[in-house]
């Protein structure tokens, strides 16, 4: 048994997972009790009766965020179920907690069905600020994030196609500084038609991309295209590849600037970097081991690298974007989280990279940078105001210095 | 504004409800990253994947419980919904998490359709490991409780029925020894046929008391009766009232022993107390006002008397029940609460008031006797490995051990 696993195993069974449900008020004696409970609780019941509004005020609801999840396509594992899926939505509550101090709960759902998982959740609304949704299988996690956008009035968050969508484009915002080049003019193959790809795909087209080719394991997706097609496919076909380029992945990434793979270990190679522009830019995202690894990539004249992991410059983390957006968009009680705020959470990851420090393998920040959530929060938050999706309206430097206060990171 | 009032809303106001969700492990560094999450967190995943049984070992789930609720019957306030119906669910988490060191969850559900209400219990099952229902008008709350135990295998139990039962009996069961009286030979009158009214009847019957009376507003309940019947009344009518007594409480409650109040205040007068037989034991235990106060009761003969208030002696206070209730259910991993468990927690909370202690005004221990969760949950445990309801084998003595040590209770 390899020592990580062995130690993951210990981790998890001596403390009978990693989350726990904890008072934030005192019940120890009859005085206490009066208020948390019977008879004091009634009164903010009363209240939020008469105006609805007020749950946000009296309970846990504005701080606290249900990541859902149907255990159909958890880490690289694939479909392992709701109980095997569990320690990853606990891990996930507990980043959330660590990075911005958002409360929130795993929910693993007994059901592959994208009615009964949009239902559900429906009817979770009531205790929940916020929805983060969690490896969930494509097609399923589209229809279920679109549906639930439009009939629930709380943020909802598919993690596993924004949160990687925005990190990479992070990286990409500091790739282009560094290799001077502009969102306009830059050509980009995305390989990889999966949760990720698409809403890569659909956030480099709001960053002003024109000229993206998406692969799959057929190669490239044009309009039309008459075999392995789907209704993203066919969405992502009608604003890429204009030119209708057909072939495999080595045909058409010659002459490109930017490939982006989220695909799996070994679908880039050396030579297909060779042919693409000079000093070419390299997102390789596979997990646990991506599409090629970086001095490979070196070797073959990429200049700027990211891949997934943490033991390589550039690591496209989720944890950059998902604890601050969620504190972002809570703190102003946001009905949506709207792609305004996916661009300023973008923008805030990539500009805490300075100039003076920006180099190949630094164009996205550490994980555990301390400056980053408080940032994103501030970030999202005013992009969520300034577009109409807030409730309320908070000073952005007051939710940074919370974030900052509520996080553990950076601080022992 | 009551002071009460303004201490309970200004204690949920600033501390924005009562509950959070907090780690258990550190995440401030890659290595407690890689071990919380990606990629140790694969480790436990493929665990329970090849064995289900292994969530168990690895996650939070054996020791959480949801607190479900659909705000139909809340407090004395009624039908407020489940936005309003917050703060008493988290309220319930916090007395949880208090009194026995269990992690629960608020779950306030934006229905009030039993099926629904059960079809989404069942889809949250993965992440719980039981279920208390909590504020849910009859008759759903008794199609609820019965489907779910049914159609899930984690333990359910409706507190509003069952707790209040249970520390009824536990109540009563005292109470006879004062008045050297047996379940036998007492005869009984339980005014109001709700939730918790239904269970102390048939409690009352599994602990042997032959003769019982069930009034409602429209006076005894009887077999065939032509008004104001439903279901669960005619169940109870095939068990009770063999005599088939007909008229108001005050013609039946004539010559009883006991009267046990789930109903108004005002409900029992002290001509009615005076018609009962000597020295009689009255639960009056109308919220917030009993059906009649205690000097009123006592000037009027009654000997032994308990409310729901903690202003009084003999509180019957759920608190006394549910906890160590779940705590031994979770414990030895329990399929169901089962009647034999409901009969030990009972015990378990009598013999906790010594006979030497024992008197009129102390038959139910205090709510904040750090001594009740220890003895109920070990008790309770015992009863679930004896009844083949247990799937592991816990020394009772070390659950009371552990809850004990998990208690908040009677430590400063």
């Amino acid at each position: 048994m390899s020592i990580l696993r062995e130690e993951a195993l210990h981790m998890h069974r001596v403390n009978k997972g990693k989350l726990e449900s904890t008072p934030k008020v005192p019940v120890r004696n009859a005085k206490d009790l009066s208020l948390a409970y019977s008879p004091g609780v009634a009164e903010p019941c009363k209240d939020i009766y008469d105006d609805k509004s007020k749950v946000y005020e009296y309970t846990m609801k504005g701080n606290t965020v249900a990541v859902v999840s149907d255990g159909t396509a958890v880490l690289g594992l694939g479909n392992i179920g709701p109980e095997a899926a569990l320690p990853v939505m606990e891990g996930k509550a507990v980043l959330f907690k660590s990075f911005a101090g958002v409360d929130a709960f795993p929910i693993c759902l007994n059901t592959t069905d994208v009615d009964k998982i949009v239902e559900t959740v429906k009817l979770l609304e009531p205790t929940f600020g916020g929805v983060n949704l969690e490896d969930i299988a494509a097609p399923n996690c589209f229809l279920v994030e679109e549906r639930l956008k439009k009939e629930t009035n709380i943020p909802i968050f598919h993690d596993d196609q924004h949160g990687t969508a925005i990190v990479t484009l992070a990286g990409l915002v500091n790739a282009l500084k560094l290799t001077k080049r502009t969102m306009s003019e830059i050509k980009v193959v995305v390989n990889g038609a999966g949760a990720a790809g698409i809403a890569i795909i659909k956030l480099l087209d709001r960053f002003g991309v024109k000229d993206i080719v998406m692969c799959d394991t057929k190669g490239a997706i044009y309009e039309g295209r008459p075999f392995g097609m789907n209704s993203v496919k066919s969405e992502v076909a009608k604003f890429t590849n204009r030119s209708k380029k057909e072939g495999s992945l080595k045909e058409v990434i010659a002459g490109t600037d930017l490939f982006i793979g989220v695909s799996v270990e070994g679908a880039l190679t050396e030579e297909m970097i060779r042919s693409m522009s000079e000093n070419p830019i390299i997102f390789a995202m596979a997990n646990p081991n991506p599409e090629i690894m970086p001095q490979n990539a070196r070797e073959a004249g990429a200049m700027v690298i990211g891949t997934g992991r943490s033991d390589f410059p550039n690591q496209v983390n989720n944890v950059l974007a998902f604890p601050g957006i969620f504190r972002g968009a809570l703190d102003v009680r946001a009905t949506h989280i709207n792609e305004e705020m996916k661009i300023a959470a973008v923008n805030a990851i990539a500009n805490l990279v300075a100039e003076s420090e920006l180099n190949p393998d630094y164009v996205i920040p550490a994980p555990f940078d301390p400056r980053v959530a408080p940032a994103v929060a501030a970030a999202v938050a005013k992009a969520a105001m300034e577009t109409g999706v807030a409730r309320i309206k908070v000073d952005p430097e007051k939710i940074a210095e919370k974030t900052m206060r509520l996080s553990l990171i950076g601080k022992e």
